[in-house]
């Protein structure tokens, strides 16, 4: 891949908006615009609900971002951030069918970010939050899930956390082992690594250990922000401190989704048949050829080597089953649906250099949209 | 048509997102997502101005409303305006070439619509504003004018301006008048009849009244809002008072935009070879066939009577001129530039019956691009 091609992929932008029907004759332009479209509006102001019926926003999802966490580029501002939502956007319609257009914001103020989709609320059917820095993520997220009754979901959260548990589940089926009993290292305290942490306690694992760029999050350390003093309390049951060394002796799983190097010899510590997830993309925190030094099991973010983990996997399938079946939110169930559904597309293809599909895989979104719709009703956060 | 035709006919809405590249091969996902868009956002974040080149806004039209105003309806919110939005935002693709999507705000607050766009600025290239009710509206689009760098453009004002303007030049010069002589009476003060005052003045007509539903805005009422008063000081150069009675008799043209009617025997009282343009949908100010009783020349909004006056005439290709010379705002000589596209393309197919185009016909969105692209380089309104 050039630059020269790259740039090209991107000329003038990657998206289009299109006609759902033909607009030919004056009989089409009648029905379309005025004057029939005043019958449906007026349909509309007597009862609301009808929106979801006649105008495309029941479908549609915004991918909302500021442009302070963009990639490995950081707070790179919402004019810079656009190529990768407008990705998101053509991903949505891709893999799930599902309208989607990128919203970014010239405002990183939480209040404001919040405030502005409580004004636009009319306008879609769904958020993905996108590339917002953490700490503010965490709140922004649930301000707005508390705001707008619809599914919100911050993709670099929970997209990563479902396909990290699929991925985990996945490797541990190849290896006859059971989930809880892993001792899991997580690189990573920002909005990946508090997500990836809060799924794998919630699907049983008791030994989570979360680092972050000064060591390992425990409850004696007074330098930490709200998010991840309350981490270090429901994490690290061995009561560790210290750094990566500390943590990942005897580990059975390394996650890391921060852009930390890991030292060969850390990888080396670890317990016999150990997990390595190095997810920082382009580079991840040890090349997957060293680490399968050591590990039975290595992923990457990359496309270039074997069992690559993307949230591609996730966020489309999630959405659409979400969309779907009315929910009015993304719960905790219906992300473990949403991983457990990723994971069992494989059945039989399951193997040590195959714990995931492949991004492209189209099996995977109607399989996760299924799962999602069918925990919403189970869970009953439907739409009557 | 049906009241069933007309919903199936909006039934999951009327737009659809589509990727503007395929994206099926591995390769596509690199170069569209990640890595590859890595390249384009570092490149964005160090020359915000390459945004418009790599992606789809700079020729996005967002198409805004709080639902204040919608056709004949009123004040009915924004979600049941959302059909109408989607419909402009159809007729932007269909005529122009221009993606659009719309958008609709749950607040009528003039600082909150004018904050929310100024937040959403690096979102979209150029701003519909619609159905926005009168008096907010003159304030709401000079605020957004000054706060962003685009073309804004509030549809029912201006669009039906350029459009009333095109009509009457179609209409004199099948007469073999001189504009400037007419005596023009404008029937509604809202946002269409501020604006069709505006653009007449600017073209040289100086004898205008305007009425609103209580009489002639003349500098003697103490009832007007600070627009109408300014309006009352500009225009009704005989300095006349009362109502549609005394401002018709004798009049050469009227224009209707409001719903209030106008009896027959005043259009009787107007000068002879009168112009009647009765424009409210779905019921004109007056019936066509009562009007061509007295008048020479009669128009409305409706496609199933002869001369449609219809804004999308004018909206594709003044948004396109605009967006293709890169205009900064849309001046009163781009607007007076439409205006004169749209009567030329008729040619020597001008006639009684035909004094404006077809709302479907192909050339006027291409002509009407040129000549507003031309005026703003004229008037060196451009970037760069």
């Amino acid at each position: 891949m050039t630059d020269e091609e790259i740039f090209a992929g991107h000329m003038g932008g990657k998206l289009s908006v299109e006609l759902a029907a033909p607009l030919e004759t004056q009989r089409d332009l009648s029905i379309a615009y005025t004057p029939g479209v005043a019958q449906v509006s007026r349909a509309i102001a007597t009862d609301e609900t009808l929106a979801k019926r006649y105008t495309w926003t029941d479908r549609l999802v915004v991918v909302v971002s500021d442009g302070s966490a963009v990639l490995g580029l950081g707070d790179i501002g919402p004019r810079a951030s656009l190529p990768v939502m407008e990705g998101k956007a053509a991903l949505f319609k891709k893999f799930a069918g599902l309208n989607s257009i990128p919203i970014v914001l010239d405002t990183k103020d939480s209040d404001e970010i919040v405030e502005t989709l409580i004004r636009l609320r009319p306008s879609f059917g769904a958020v993905n939050l996108e590339d917002i820095s953490a700490p503010r993520c965490f709140e922004i997220e649930r301000r707005v899930i508390e705001a707008l009754d619809c599914p919100v979901m911050h993709d670099d959260q929970h997209g990563t956390a479902i396909v990290v548990l699929a991925a985990l589940t996945g490797a541990a089926k190849v290896q006859g082992r059971d989930i809880a009993g892993l001792k899991v290292v997580i690189s990573g305290a920002g909005a990946a690594g508090v997500a990836c942490a809060n799924i794998l306690l919630a699907s049983g694992i008791s030994d989570v250990i979360v680092l972050d760029s000064k060591g390992i999050c425990c409850h004696t350390r007074t330098d930490l922000n709200e998010v991840k003093s309350e981490l270090a309390v429901r994490t690290n049951p061995r009561d560790l401190s210290g750094g990566a060394a500390e943590a990942l002796v005897g580990a059975d799983v390394f996650i890391g989704v921060s852009a930390g190097k890991i030292p060969e010899e850390l990888i080396a510590s670890m317990a016999d048949r150990s997990i390595v997830f190095a997810l920082s993309n382009p580079d991840p925190e040890i090349h997957p050829e060293d680490a399968q030094k050591y590990a039975e099991i290595v992923a990457t973010g990359r496309s270039d080597f074997p069992n690559q983990i993307n949230n591609v996997l996730a966020f489309p399938g999630v959405f659409k089953g979400a969309l779907d079946a009315g929910a009015r939110r993304i719960t905790e169930g219906m992300k473990i649906a949403a991983a457990n559904a990723i994971c069992d597309v494989l059945g039989d293809e399951l193997a040590a250099d195959k714990i995931v599909p492949s991004p492209l895989d189209p099996r995977v979104a109607t399989a996760v949209a299924e799962a999602v719709g069918a925990a919403a009703k189970a869970e009953g956060v439907t739409h009557d």
